[in-house]
């Protein structure tokens, strides 16, 4: 693959000069479209050591205005990125739409220099590339235009460019790179790595631009045409977002779903209630202390109908934890901030540090319910986010998070009494609008959300629990016996 | 002060349970109510340790609801906190307005902590007490409430509970506090560097709640019955912001400025401008890289009127540096997450870490600026701006970074010249908006807020440098040579 980048190619000083200006002003004003446009733009800048990535990224914010970029260089690695997914780093930094990011040092950088110090095997490096591959995929089916730049050097000149590099850095006080000495030693590894990398990407999501490195003017004007012309391509053909159409069959909101087989009539008198709460509760507290100490991580989803009383389940889960070892986030109608990027970047940027509980109420299973059901979301929006949210919800086990959902559910006569109830009791009728009587229109429409999203996304890792709450107080007592069963089974099975 | 505290008082458990029903539901309320008001709420839990500080958070948290509270330990402490200056971590967790913020652990505990085991003088200690002063008054005059609650314990019982928690820690797995040593071991110490702290600070904009917290029923009851007080007063008061109307004289429009003062016909020829340009470019690259290495941060504002060319004085400072190295941020309108804070929480929340540039593209003098002209801060917002900014930028400057402040100036002629020049040339059409004209008009308000501005807030430590801009190139290198003269002398001075 990179035989074909060493193959000489050169730009004369001329040629770049006069090729220069026109360049940048098209690119300003490239710029100033992009701003009025509803995706963001993300170009990653890879390839060997030495071959001047810092240069182009440098050329790239001088010919551009910087003020609508955002170089990310991923440099110095913080604590709280360690203590979280290794993907919260990049979810943080992603430009929002109308926007220019650059990533030097991408997600690309730990996998690759892991397999070729041989600290992952291929099958490891395999499981990376396709959780990169996914990543990449995500973005672009929400818009984002991904531009990949891979810069390539000969072995010898490397070696030779990181050898003059280092020279620099002495006399220059430049600060020296941690990973020099792997590169400048392992340079038949990396190329085999790398290359295995890029094929294993290189799709028509997101192809990668290869691009020979050793002539600085042939290296700089082709990275900056290839922005422009991908940046082009992209601004001319109109579109911001999905462009296939997909054929479905959206299923008949008359049969019946998941949540008619769960007993309507499940309870626990005053007593037992009251003797296991307690129990669950103590026991909750030591393991979410005993969690913290093992530095892992729980994430609770909490879904439901209106009524089916979610707050009070909560409250019976936070009460047992030390204020210190959770967050709880509520979810409504996102900022503006938010709804300036993908969708999941609402609930990733709470994600809390190793050893500490994050519940959510409400979460990113609004896109498969609320809004699927009221059309917020496209078709291809809800359907795609199925596995985005697997994806996702894979991150978070993986990383050694415990991670559980729990809907809440009440019979249609249930939630028919309790919002009568709201409606005649003064201090609570603040708690019952008319949405919540439009939402109980489409009760068979959102019970279909509700199978179809059990169906998708409850995995072994991720297991959906589906609780009988027509009795509030049997509800309780699953949900806090499911949460410690997790939990002890994670800390001490 | 402390002694008053040591009385013994106690309540009853069936009196206890007695006030907890009707107190809960009252709190819940008050709760809701905050919700659709326009201030935010700081509860600050300090005091001895052994006093059940964690209980009394978790009796907030349980009698509340918690999804409209979020507590804050400060116990953790990451290095993206320790490479910023010391409020960064604070002002990152406070609450939104409508919402209650709980501060467990706070600005005050480091200092308390250290003035106790000697690593603060007494002088160093005043100090640091008049910076959370500032910081309250200042939250409290943007129309915060916070509510500060201190636990005391005699000394002997004191001594017995931390002994206690230590067993338990053992047996139920528990963590350990770091600084249990200290508290037990330095009582008498730890008691006058508080009791010096809460006079300190002890103010009508933020009074100490000081509660006898031997009997667990008075301590939690004592405290809830506190917080349900003061939101009740507050929330009933009616009033959101600032309550005090200022006396003040606005000066005269068209008496001369300090801008007046600037030479307009300063002015560099090409060659002379080529040169220096490219001797200070590369100056500022190399100090930048210097800077990284020591650890140095530094910040820099550009403001200036209309079409004096700040964007293209910028680009001549952001080409120079390594991308990795800086981070430009450009305010305009803030985002609906942002207007729910304080004003200067959205410049807080972009500092970059240690040894890295954040350059800001327009800044928080727009307060005493555009907002102060058009009318979108009342005078007293942007009247009392000029001390809050000082504080910031003085917290800055003593965390270590290099403060640089530039306003781009051009005389009326000039700016009248650039914008028909503007509307001439298509590709730049797009820079001179209605606006830029009814801005202009006002041009002698403009001048008076940035004559007041300078005086306001040009310190020796953070100085503004006004500069004289009618010839773009001369300006573009006075903002260099200043960039380059300041790191030079904090580098190598």
């Amino acid at each position: 693959m990179f035989e074909a980048l060493e193959v000489g190619r050169t730009i004369k000083r001329k040629a770049f000069q006069d090729a220069a200006l026109p360049l940048r002003r098209e690119l300003l004003q490239l710029q100033f479209a992009l701003q009025e446009r509803d995706f963001p733009v993300l170009i990653i800048v890879s390839g060997v050591e030495g071959a001047g990535k810092g240069s182009v990224v440098h050329r790239l914010n001088a010919w551009m205005d910087p003020r609508l970029i955002e170089t990310q260089a991923f440099w110095d690695h913080s604590d709280e990125e360690e203590t979280r997914p290794y993907f919260w780093r990049f979810w943080r930094a992603l430009p929002v739409r109308g926007r220019i990011g650059i990533f030097f040092g991408s997600w690309y950088t730990r996998p690759i220099i892991q397999a070729a110090s041989g600290s992952l095997s291929d099958a490891e490096l395999s499981q990376e590339l396709n959780q990169i591959l996914d990543m990449e995929r995500m973005l672009v089916a929400d818009g984002a235009l991904i531009i990949k730049l891979w810069f390539h050097l000969p072995a010898d000149i490397a070696a030779e460019r990181v050898r003059e590099d280092r020279l620099r850095e002495l006399t220059e006080s430049h600060l020296e790179h941690p990973d020099d000495a792997l590169f400048s030693t392992r340079y038949e590894e990396l190329a085999r790595v790398s290359e295995r990398a890029i094929r294993a990407t290189d799709g028509g999501h997101a192809p990668w631009h290869l691009i020979e490195a050793t002539d600085e003017n042939y290296r700089d004007l082709t990275a900056v045409q290839t922005v422009l012309q991908s940046l082009k391509d992209r601004l001319n053909d109109g579109h911001d977002g999905e462009r296939i159409t997909p054929n479905i069959n959206l299923g008949d909101t008359n049969q019946p779903t998941l949540l008619d087989r769960l007993p309507s009539d499940a309870k626990l008198t005053g007593d037992d209630y009251k003797q296991q709460l307690s129990t669950l509760q103590q026991r909750l507290e030591s393991l979410a202390w005993q969690a913290r100490k093992a530095r892992t991580g729980c994430i609770a989803v909490f879904e439901g109908w209106d009524a089916a009383g979610k707050g009070s389940a909560i409250r019976r889960v936070t009460e047992a934890i030390d204020p210190r070892l959770f967050q709880l986030h509520q979810f409504a109608a996102p900022s503006d901030e938010e709804r300036a990027h993908h969708y999941l970047w609402r609930f990733w940027r709470q994600l809390g540090r190793d050893g500490s509980f994050t519940l959510f109420d409400r979460s990113w299973y609004g896109r498969v319910l609320v809004e699927r059901v009221e059309g917020f979301a496209s078709e291809v929006e809800w359907l795609r986010a199925y596995s985005e949210i697997n994806r996702f919800e894979e991150q978070l086990f993986e990383h050694g998070l415990v991670v559980l959902k729990f809907w809440l559910h009440i019979s249609a006569e249930e939630q028919l009494a309790r919002f009568r109830a709201r409606e005649e009791t003064p201090h609570k009728r603040h708690k019952i609008t008319e949405e919540d009587w439009r939402n109980r229109e489409k009760r068979n429409e959102y019970a279909l959300a509700v199978n179809d999203m059990v169906v998708h996304t409850s995995t072994a890792d991720c297991p959906w629990t589906l609780v009988p709450g027509n009795d509030k107080r049997y509800a309780r007592i699953e949900i806090l016996k499911t949460f410690c069963d997790a939990l002890d089974e994670r800390l001490n099975g």
